[in-house]
């Protein structure tokens, strides 16, 4: 890996206070997986009775551990949650399978369960075998030392390119208690929709089945972490899990067995809100990104077509090297909307940058103003709206821009 | 536009010598669309009797030339073909389509025939209204000045961030006669499949109705301009056309009216190479390209899905920043493997860098040597070869890597 990059220009401006989650401690350390002098392995221990959920990369080459994830969650009974960074035990075959055995056995035997209970994840370098080892020498000063406080040291063990630490935190009534929802992700490259994240965490004390949860976060995931991309390539790691503890029964919280119920209304509105906060700090974080590009299509036949030609304009290479250098150059949207196969007529097409008409019904704006459209594109945020014009149809996506550090960043990852 | 960029490291070591070929006749002049000091309009003058074949780009905003091409190929008598440079005439509206009607104009009163046996295509800046009023003063100049011999200088008009002009040349036999195929083309950026090249342009003397003309160049296509990707981005403006003046009728060739014809077998080997020639020239020109790379998949469920998965490793931005960095990074050929959505079996997947196996079955060869890999990884040409190991399908891309001189090529093309 090349030398830690400087900050993230578009890192938000605070870290919020992470409150605790009744239910939930946490622990860091360093193992020594591949990087030096950080921490690079979370351990996070769930209390008796957490229900979980997760949504996965769609990847027909998936990580070791998003395997061992997927098959334990029917029915699972998570006490804790394994997460390392440095290598992403992907494309690691046999040893990889048994590298997740092996790690689920030692933290098993530390906490006093089964290695069935134990939710693992892996992100960094594919291809290397992951030696696990490294976590048995850890994982019992681990468990000893785990508390409820360290949001933020949880959330830096667990990047890898990223420039800032990612969390997030929301409070919903729930009945009449006041529930919390912590959410941590890491992000940066490889990020591309079909799960947009690398790794993603969320908790809450609320009492939900595991049913519900799963529901809550299949939906709340659409509009998203599957709406941002940053250079269309899918991870074959991508991990979007969440965990309820349900210790809120104990302050009056009902317990939820189907995510129809109306009492979630709040709560729902608060883990889409953690979940898009978060979505929206990996899409700041993208590799190298100097601009956040908000991406809006209206007019189009229906919300699927507005996404597929939103993620044609956020993926386009040309279009973002061109926000890159800070030009409003509609062409290249144009070029981005032809290509993306939805109905599109040339026309009626209508786009503005930073809310200036650049182009109107298939032709520059008359009043088009390069002085004044160059002041606007300056801007590190970027709102690009396209009106197809042909129905009601709308999406929006993030992304950021491409510049040379993306590909600095991505040249020289491995050496 | 930048300053002209420094040729590719990639370009061919030699030009061939272009042959005339009877029945045409080609002339260029600095008509100052855009650029500065260099030639930017090309007139091909073509003889009564021949026949044009056209395949154009499938985006849903096609430019205005694309347009009037298409409308203008069936029952065409074409006489003549107007390039330019420096301007797409593309998202222009109304305006471009009158510019279409304006050349097609100042040409057929210059030369004597029909607007509508005028052939156009523009490539440079989208959205920017064409001024066709400078093709006005050099248009009968050019009509006088049209020679049979300047195919470079033809080449060279057509260019925009090209860094050397592409032009190729092959003979064939049609009966007792020999005849000749010549061919040219530009390319650089916004170069994917689905017309790969932005203009490419052919010639032969053989008499070939426009049926089988068109059927051989659509055939023609699909292995050599559309397995090229330079960044996935399809433009607006891609356009393939081939002419053929039928002079060599005159030299005893066979008068050939369906592609089926078996009289072609060594007519039709001829200009696939022609078309594999000048597609490979694109590649090697894609902007910022430091490396020619040659994508193969093996073993795939079909020919159509080796294509796809080849051309998600092909489109992949981690695939490619990885090859400029001159890294074997394995693991993101398997994420690009896994992302492309069809039949693909982790367990069984191999990965060759240069001959070199890297990766077998599953996980990192067990031969793997750092040292002779990373020193492969420096020769200008990289072969990719996957094996998926399960069935016969196979096919082939050509791409080049993602450098830092695409991101500076493409963030200041408009300033």
């Amino acid at each position: 890996m090349a030398g830690p990059s400087p900050v993230s220009p578009l890192a938000p401006k605070s870290v919020p206070a992470m409150p605790k989650i009744a239910g939930v401690k946490l622990a860091t350390a360093a193992a020594g997986i591949r990087y030096k002098d950080r921490t690079d392995v979370l351990l996070v221990l769930l209390d008796p009775g957490t229900t979980a959920a997760g949504v996965f990369t769609r990847s027909k080459c998936p990580s070791a551990p998003v395997e061992w994830c997927r098959d334990r969650l029917k029915g699972a009974k998570p006490r804790a949650l394994v997460v390392n960074s440095g290598n992403a035990n992907a494309f690691t075959g046999k040893t990889g399978r048994q590298a997740c055995q092996f790690t689920a056995q030692i933290a098993a035997r530390a906490i006093g369960c089964k290695p069935a209970d134990i939710f693992l994840a892996s992100t960094g370098v594919i291809g290397e075998p992951l030696k696990a080892q490294a976590f048995d020498g850890v994982m019992d000063k681990m468990v000893g030392a785990a508390r409820a406080e360290p949001w933020l040291d949880a959330a830096k063990a667990i990047m890898t390119t990223d420039t800032f630490p990612k969390v997030a935190t929301a409070r919903a009534k729930l009945g009449n208690a006041t529930v919390t929802i912590n959410g941590m992700a890491k992000g940066a490259g490889m990020i591309a929709p079909d799960m947009a994240t690398m790794l993603s965490f969320v908790f809450t004390d609320a009492p939900i089945g595991a049913r519900a949860l799963q529901a809550l976060l299949s939906e709340g995931v659409t509009d998203t972490f599957n709406a941002v991309t940053i250079d269309g390539d899918t991870s074959t790691s991508d991990t979007l899990m969440m965990f309820a503890t349900g210790a809120a029964a104990e302050l009056g919280a009902p317990r939820i067995a189907s995510a129809g119920d109306k009492r979630l209304a709040a709560f729902r509105k608060a883990l889409n809100a953690v979940l898009a906060d978060l979505a929206e700090q990996v899409a700041r974080d993208g590799e190298g990104a100097r601009k956040l590009v908000e991406i809006t299509v209206e007019g189009a036949v229906s919300k699927p077509s507005a996404r597929r030609v939103a993620m044609s304009i956020a993926n386009s290479p040309l279009v973002k090297t061109a926000i890159a250098g800070e030009d409003a150059n509609w062409g290249r949207v144009v070029m981005a909307v032809g290509k993306a196969g939805e109905p599109a007529d040339r026309d009626r097409l209508s786009i503005w940058f930073n809310g200036i008409r650049v182009a109107h019904k298939g032709a520059r704006d008359p009043s088009y103003d390069e002085a004044t459209v160059s002041k606007a594109m300056k801007s590190p945020t970027i709102a690009l709206k396209v009106a197809l014009g042909l129905g009601r149809g709308s999406d929006r996506v993030l992304t950021c821009d491409l510049t040379k550090e993306y590909v600095a960043i991505n040249g020289d990852y491995r050496s």
